[in-house]
């Protein structure tokens, strides 16, 4: 799927990320989410394999941006700037109307282990996705994987702090101003 | 389980290993793993919960020798040499006796989904101890996150590198060697 599609699809995750704040995602039934969204049950199996992947449904889209964002970063960009470019492009779906939501998945997955070693493993998706962008801009190898290794750190305290921010601070501020100051404690690592 | 104990769970794990690399993660039980290494099922029990955990026996003792590594270094220590030095602290089990259980290892976990997960989450467990293990010695929030992420970095690139390595490289060397690599192109990101 290359684009977020709107309807069904965001109706469920949102029904499954109130269940499981609710109700805990345990105690949750599949069955559950889609009376919830609405929907029959085999409209949630059109959409997911199982339950847990209803919390992962960016992930392809927002590895996509990251490495789209790369790509996309002027020739003479640096590694790091593409990163910031990279992040930045994240802004496209955390849009202020979906704060809420991000607020409540990361209250569910800080209370499940099952669903932290999942987000354990899409940080190092994206990661990949971002180190395959910077090789293909010509960064070599340790360079990228260190560039790409903070563009991920960046990515997740982006996240963070926009489900911490304001409502009048966008994301596209906020993983800018921090791309900026994981660089600067980097250049200055002794 | 403070220590890595020598006999049973040690059999165990290289039993679990050997068997997985055989017949497969999935295709393996309990039973099989317990009688391979010739103990009662109640064995296995009393020393992992379950088949996955066994894979994850040193993981603690990992994040011990990380952080008390990076803890014992001199105070006039700079963060990236207390990182140095937290790495390197786990040649202490990672000797050359147990390289080959290592290759096996590595080589379980990249043909398996469920346990590249697992790792993951160990990695950022990894990062967490690192970057406590900082702040204690009264490096700050971006600085000490930034190392830890670098070392944690640094952790895997060895263990993969001491993998592929000739025998008579010790996991130290090498973990000294990529953590000036990481370091070096940290200091040049542009």
């Amino acid at each position: 799927m290359a684009r977020w599609e709107p309807g069904a699809k965001v109706r469920l995750v949102d029904a499954a990320v109130d269940l499981f704040l609710e109700q805990g995602y345990e105690n949750t039934s599949v069955a559950e989410i889609a009376e919830r969204a609405g929907l029959a049950k085999s409209s949630f199996f059109r959409h997911f394999p199982d339950k847990r992947e209803v919390l992962l449904a960016g992930q392809d889209m927002l590895s996509q941006l990251l490495a789209d964002g790369i790509a996309a970063a002027p020739p003479e960009a640096t590694p790091m700037e593409a990163v910031a470019a990279g992040v930045a492009a994240c802004a496209e779906v955390f849009v202020s109307e979906r704060r809420a939501f991000a607020v409540k998945l990361r209250s569910v997955v800080a209370g499940n282990p099952e669903l932290q070693e999942r987000e354990a493993l899409k940080r190092a998706r994206f990661t990949e996705a971002m180190t395959n962008a910077l090789r293909q801009r010509g960064v070599d190898a340790p360079l990228a994987t260190v560039a790409a290794e903070l563009g991920a750190l960046a990515f997740r305290l982006s996240w963070e702090r926009w489900t911490d921010a304001p409502d009048d601070q966008s994301f596209e501020q906020i993983a800018r101003a921090t791309v900026a100051e994981l660089q600067a404690a980097s250049v200055s690592l002794r």
